[in-house]
């Protein structure tokens, strides 16, 4: 039914959204804002056919699919608010010193432009809010990026359907009809095609490590290489200190269990490796969390290759030396479903085994019982950089263990304090995005309005006429947005 | 007298500048501004002795070495005022909603931290402001990251000379030691150990093409890639409008005469190509050009390797097909020196050859005639990414040009009207910094404040405890900086 883009349809799509972008970067943050809530509300009359037609695909189900279109569309309409607010381009003035000695100190001005084409690919595990019109998607468009998609071929109809909304809200705005297209591909090809085309200024990626290293490397290896946002694999390491664990095991217990099946474990924020130490708290813990996660009710994946993958890694997991499991559904394997499952190992068995530092995508957790702090210590010294990292303690404690807090910081992008690292905020204070490998660029995010700054970069206009300048630089400041005049913030 | 640096003493800088960083990140930004003032008084306290040496080593003239040494130390302490500002670090607040539904928002505060060791590689043609304690230096000490800095080998004794100013001030301030370390390495090898050593966090570099595209390769090649900020090449295209150039065909000639001998040529921001057209005053441009271009006095270039690559650049792009000499100076070749020159060519010849399009370091500019201005526009469109382009012009034919100067600004960091490129303000509203290959990632400069957001990366803290907090996420907001709280820029 979806046919791989050729290389010939892919030049042709690069060329189309590179002449888009001409235009597109013309259009005002006004009319930018009204095509994404027009998306918004396209998407939503898409209705229960949308959320039908992505639960057959995802094995997703329909209140899950209901709360993440909400997320998308109203990440449309949070890019809509940010550039109508207008304050995102990062405006900067100084204005000239004609008599300065001994030189004269010219007129500066400078804001964020849009860096052209932005090339998406849909995320296998957010087939509304990280795919088609997702957060990559609306913060390129918003910024003023014209947006190749390659739909995820696990959901390639809803990823038609979502592209027939946007279509839409491109006629009803008079856009450009290039600002936004969709292609096809299951084969690898059309992906490094795609990245590797001259035209292609920038791309956004959600999935597995070794799919988005593999577009890191392509995209660095071109004549011009280009950024490459992809938000990787993380194991989002949880630390349980002994205080607040000898006071409540069961009930940690049964919130990590709860946040580490969650979607069947299907988020890149899944706790996937919880730090205890051998204590009598410890080991109540670690009986809860097996019988909370054998208790969750197994379901299908998103799709079988994903099942079978987890399937292989669990069991490649729990058969490492010194690991034992503390709980698993006793349910009969089907296929796609995966069987939740949570298993220990010692301090000193996980450092010596960097095979159990990976993420395994699922329902699968691997509890870690350490000896001492400095082990813990040292554990958290060689993790990889990770998307979040959390932390359990009584206020004392947490005073007392700065030395664990400030090592976790320096490997995470959200450092969560007495939480599970599950539900994701969309804010402004939101980082989503870690160190390598968590993500490519730990210095840029995916979710909230930080996302924008991927897809923007720097100009400066120097003793520009009045006329010329872009709106966000007048004199007059007719947009109203915060700036750096001088050295002083103004509105 | 330098010798290179083995690949075991840069394990061990690595390491004693990794163990630096637990402490020296939690100085505070008033620590941090003090140590960066007293880096500079100790460089100013280094007198004419530090000049006399640089001078002996670069051939640059005392009047050039004391303005960049003001420079530098302005630098320096530009970015003490910043830090203590602080309002750089981009704290966002977005306060809990405990009752919300259906899901309680948690607290969650967002502010930029040191990514880590910056390892910096002097550069020849800034002893001073783009080496040792220069820009980058500054920007990721002021960040909080140490720094161990390659001198450049051309003037590794003026190198020297700057690290012990460095040092007095870590030994005045009580810094850890190995927050500042010195190396040299006149081999490539030793580029590439500091490049690939584990604990490198970023790398700062300004030089050529070759150069930083090498140190971008290796860091993208480790397990875990870095982000290389490589200032390189650029031939800063400059559009003379037909209409200005018939007003004052030789005013326009002196201006860029005088900017692209400069320091003779020796400027990343030199005037390397000048498009004009085909008119009577384009004639006269391209003869008052050459005329300049050969008055003006050759001097020695920063070093012998320099001078002859000068030579035999100059002498290629001069023996290009098409290509004619408009002016050289009629002095006598010598050891070291570099002879001032300036060619035309036709824009279609230009268009067929793309060794015109390179950068030529030194005194030296090719003029292009173009035939027509869809001509100029496809030649704009094909040029690589560039750090400036300036275009000239009137009033009204800037504005009947807006083509033009929206195809200039596709390519380049900073866009100059009637102005020359060379002279580059360290302000705010600055970006120095172009799509590649003028830059390894044209979202970032070199020059000024905002070459700070290099070296630091975004951390969220959730649920944080507020005595747990960075001072600059407190609810009081102790430290006075502006932050973005619940959407609202407040202070």
């Amino acid at each position: 039914m979806f046919k791989d883009a050729t290389r010939s349809q892919i030049n042709k799509t690069l060329t189309a959204a590179h002449a888009a972008f001409a235009d597109y970067k013309q259009t005002t943050p006004q009319q930018r804002a009204a095509f994404l809530r027009t998306i918004a509300t396209e998407m939503e009359a898409l209705g229960d056919d949308l959320i039908h037609t992505a639960m057959s695909e995802t094995n997703l189900p329909y209140p899950r699919l209901i709360g993440e279109r909400g997320r998308t569309t109203g990440q449309l309409r949070l890019f809509a608010d940010l550039i109508t607010e207008g304050s995102w381009c990062e405006a900067y003035i100084d204005t000239a010193q004609p008599d300065r000695q001994p030189l004269a100190k010219p007129d500066l001005r400078k804001m964020l432009v849009p860096i052209g084409t932005v090339v998406v690919f849909g995320a296998s595990n957010f087939p509304f809010a990280y795919s088609t019109a997702g957060g990559d998607t609306a913060s390129a468009l918003a910024a003023g990026c014209p947006v190749v998609i390659k739909a995820h071929p696990a959901h390639a109809a809803t990823s038609a359907m979502v592209a027939t909304a946007v279509a839409k809200a491109i006629k009803k705005h008079k856009m450009p009809k290039a600002t936004f297209q969709h292609v096809f591909g299951a084969s690898q090809k059309v992906g490094k095609d795609l990245v590797q085309h001259p035209l292609t200024a920038a791309v956004g990626f959600t999935g597995s490590f070794a799919g988005g290293k593999a577009l890191f490397d392509i995209a660095n290896k071109r004549p011009v290489p280009i950024p490459v946002f992809a938000e990787m694999g993380s194991v989002n390491p949880v630390v349980l200190l002994p205080e607040i664990m000898s006071q409540n095991p069961d009930g940690l217990a049964k919130a990590l269990a709860a946040s580490a099946t969650l979607g069947m474990g299907q988020f890149c924020t899944k706790p996937g490796l919880i730090f205890t130490q051998n204590t009598e708290g410890g080991k109540k813990f670690a009986q809860t969390l097996g019988e909370s996660m054998a208790a969750v009710d197994p379901q299908k994946m998103l799709h079988v290759g994903i099942a079978s993958a987890f399937e292989q890694k669990s069991t490649v997991a729990t058969c490492q030396n010194g690991v034992t499991l503390l709980g698993k559904s006793p349910k009969a394997a089907e296929t796609g479903v995966g069987l939740p499952q949570v298993a220990v190992v010692s301090g000193a068995e996980f450092l010596k085994n960097s095979t159990l530092h990976q993420e395994v995508f699922g329902p699968y957790a691997l509890v870690i019982q350490c000896d001492s702090k400095p082990q813990l210590l040292e554990i958290i010294t060689h993790l990889e950089g990770q998307l979040t990292a959390s932390v359990f303690g009584n206020d004392s404690e947490l005073v007392d263990n700065q030395d664990i807090i400030k090592a976790l910081e320096n490997i995470t992008g959200r450092l969560i304090f007495n939480g599970v690292p599950t539900g994701v905020e969309v804010a402004g204070a939101m980082q989503h995005g870690g160190p390598f490998p968590a993500s490519t660029d730990g210095r840029f995010g995916a979710v909230g309005p930080s996302a924008i700054k991927r897809f923007a970069r720097p100009v400066s206009f120097q003793n520009c006429p009045e006329s010329l300048l872009p709106d966000a630089l007048k004199t007059a400041n007719p947009l109203g947005i915060w700036r750096i005049v001088d050295g002083v913030f103004q509105k």
